[in-house]
């Protein structure tokens, strides 16, 4: 079984993040070794402190408008191991252990498992 | 130099993407080959189309609100390889060649080049 990992951060780093008009930043999520792109979730400031915290990918759902920790129902959760925060600071790379099937609510290991239109040399 | 390579859709696939309220939805750049993830923008369905079409991202700028073909003035362009959409349709992951000296404005390979936080094993 995957250990968790926290992430000791400074006010000054946690002041960096720069959210929207509500309260969220982008939270991409890569899987740790092989650098596949899991999923794109939001976290606002309670989930991003309790994710650091706990060291379990934590999110605001949008949807369902609550606090959405990955995989407490599913068993898929996501074990932090690093996260960066981009140039402008509304969006933070979250690298993880991803346990169980994967990340999508559909049993694939990657919510971007669907191609979008085809390729062709130009 | 790379070549730019466009991506046929059909009007179904270009259907399944949920914009926002601001009619915009999240673009995350990953470099093909690598893995590595170099930044986070966001496409309007105008600059979804030019993107596929041209092979070059090309952005909707929130900052600028404006289009912003990616490399434009600083030449470090980004070409298309292939692209995926995610379950709930509302973000895109793209895979792309980089060229010149990166995707940053800070002249680094990726705008997520700062990490946050120190990770400690709990």
């Amino acid at each position: 079984m995957p250990v968790g990992t926290t992430i000791a951060v400074t006010q000054e780093e946690l002041d960096k993040v720069r959210y929207d008009d509500h309260g969220l930043a982008a939270a991409i999520v890569q899987e740790h070794g092989t650098g596949d792109v899991l999923m794109l979730g939001y976290v606002n400031a309670d989930t991003l402190r309790q994710t650091l915290e706990t060291g379990r990918m934590t999110f605001w759902s949008r949807s369902r408008q609550e606090v959405w920790v990955k995989g407490e129902t599913s068993g898929d959760r996501m074990y932090l191991r690093e996260v960066h925060i981009d140039c402008d600071g509304d969006a933070l790379l979250f690298k993880v252990e991803q346990e169980g099937r994967g990340a999508c609510h559909t049993g694939d290991h990657s919510c971007f498992h669907t191609p979008f239109g085809a390729p062709s040399e130009s």
